[in-house]
């Protein structure tokens, strides 16, 4: 009756990843329960979890906005917008600057959806005015693509100025923000956005199992007939949910009462402006000790955004990523690799149940690390 | 910061549905964590949850077969196999007698895979005779599903003599096990199943959001390129956790601890057979009882499995299934509505952390319950 799960140390370690994340102790223990699926107090739950997703958003159901929650991870929930709201004929371009716009392609690719990419290079945003030129020469495009906060490296992309694009043009617009809603500011309706997707152990600091989506009515009722999924069918699940408050099919119920303990208390915490200000505190303490230390940041400050920071691996000839990595781990701090192939970064992310007293501790740690790999880095 | 989740009785309801199950509460506990998904701990968690699953179907990695974990629910599971395993240009038969046959067709329908179906009334086992007309009608069909215990009544489908039949027509032979396995004992290997879908929350007694597919090794490798869908592709979700242990997309961690747990409860109760007789305790328990009451079986006991039962409705009055269903509930035990469209049942399940007493408990709450709706029925 011993094995991994139950060999663990007096402390899990810290996870300074993109998710699964550190979350507090109340949002696991709100999973000490098995309610049924059909339960009036499940379905009161779920009803709740929505309409705080929307206001979250900064939106409603009554100006024509709708939460659909998805089971399965962040991409299940990617998978399930591309597959269920570009038409039949339809087109989707792709704006990469990063794997996870490289994601949504292969995606769409999977699905056999016909696209076109507009790509950058990693540490470069999006320039609205491409778009512009892309949306004008390919009258096929339906539907745009971008990712919010590209995880690849922390960037920012300018959704609000690519999204008044693309309602120039009047295409459908799907926004990935994965690692982003719930920690990062701005207007949902000035954006023009018709889909957006984040998961529940993102910003909002839930557990992983399920991902969920924020939807025009309008353009989510305009898909009937579309979707290439039964189990990722965006419009039923949404239909589903309306008609009797269920999952069409069997819901993670543990992981849902988490995410809305994760709810509580984000507003607790003072919402999205109080968490972002919190992975800023985070991301200030991290970046200014660590350049101290001698690292420098792969993006420009002015792109970086507070949830995750891609750190070049310095120039030392004793610095090996796999034993930096394994000794920080065993001192109980997890980081994160690099994403990029022809960039040596590793990341560090800012997001969960952090605060600036975990990063002055990973920092110790990385300290420590490096003297032990006596490795000294020339200050910045 | 109170709300429904917060809003608890001093003690859940009992479930008797096909789930959420109720569970044990060191199954929830090992949910209090928060692992990375590159943990090395984490990864060695899942390479041991997929050896006993393996042991718990009575194969191995030796010889040829492999267990694969997918995100989502059962019909997620459903859905991957469905769609990664029948060729571009294959045909799928779907042997129907209830719900989850007919969601196979479904599945296959959304997925525009060629179908063709043999239907059986509900309280009807197919027909393996039937099976052999049909591939030897129509050699387009590529593969065969039918489901295990199909969950609509509770019937226990043959798939060792459908099995027998698909390969000597050398088809692939898939398996819908999800209420069936790990409390029905069967000969994976005499069977010939290429591939069987179950779910963490059945009969091994996991929280739900994961599903499992067991697949044969030669069987899972041929189909290169046939995925339709990036989430939900069974090979590269295999060859992912083939090459570093890990999912290709967020895990989740916190459900996949419990199921790890949940496993190792199994194990320690004496394995599929004593969980089976445990659930054959229950059902037994409650259908005598039940008989006794004046309640009669949907199915003929020789049909009935133990994993969960339909009940007419009685011929009384006085019964109204939502009153009934309402006043148990309040109760604190839960029962399942019936998913006949053309006849009246309701259903009591036998699966979850659910021992005799738990079934005298609710057989006293519907003894009080008909007392309070003042019906009496007449004893069988």
């Amino acid at each position: 009756m011993t094995g991994p799960a139950q060999i663990a140390a007096a402390k899990d370690k810290t996870l300074f990843t993109p998710g699964p994340l550190t979350t507090s102790h109340t949002v696991k223990q709100a999973m000490l329960r098995d309610l049924g699926s059909r339960d009036v107090e499940f379905i009161e739950t779920l009803r709740s979890i929505r309409l705080t997703l929307l206001d979250l958003a900064g939106v409603s159901r009554e100006t024509g906005y709708e939460a659909v929650l998805m089971q399965g991870s962040g991409t299940f929930g990617l998978e399930s917008v591309i597959g269920s709201t570009v038409p039949p004929d339809g087109k989707l371009l792709v704006i990469i600057n990063g794997s996870y716009g490289e994601r949504i392609a292969t995606i769409a690719q999977v699905l056999k959806i016909d696209i076109a990419t507009l790509e950058y290079a990693t540490n470069v945003v999006p320039v609205p005015a491409d778009v512009d030129r892309m949306l004008t020469a390919d009258p096929a495009i339906s539907n745009v693509a971008v990712v919010h906060c590209e995880t690849t490296t922390g960037i920012i992309n300018p959704i609000e100025e690519i999204g008044h694009v693309v309602k120039h043009h009047d295409k459908t617009y799907f926004v990935d923000s994965m690692s982003a809603f719930g920690a990062v500011l701005f207007d949902f309706e000035k954006c023009g956005i018709d889909f957006l997707v984040s998961s529940a152990n993102k910003c909002i600091e839930g557990v992983p199992g399920f991902s969920f989506a924020i939807c025009r009515r309008d353009s989510l009722q305009a898909t009937e007939g579309w979707a290439r999924s039964l189990s990722l069918d965006l419009l039923a699940q949404w239909r589903g949910l309306e008609q009797n408050g269920q999952f069409r099919f069997t819901p993670p119920t543990h992981v849902i009462l988490a995410f809305d303990q994760a709810l509580r208390e984000l507003q607790a915490e003072g919402g999205v402006e109080a968490r972002a200000a919190r992975y800023r505190d985070n991301y200030e303490a991290l970046v200014a000790r660590m350049r101290e230390m001698g690292f420098a940041e792969y993006l420009s400050p002015e792109l970086q955004g507070t949830i995750i920071t891609a750190f070049h691996y310095p120039n030392h000839p004793r610095f090996q990523f796999d034993e930096f990595y394994t000794r920080l781990n065993d001192k109980g701090f997890v980081i994160y690799p690099g994403k990029m192939s022809n960039i040596d970064c590793f990341r560090i992310g800012n997001i969960g149940r952090l605060f600036e007293c975990d990063i002055l501790a990973l920092l110790a740690a990385i300290r420590a690390t490096l003297s032990e790999m006596d490795i000294e880095l020339p200050c910045s």
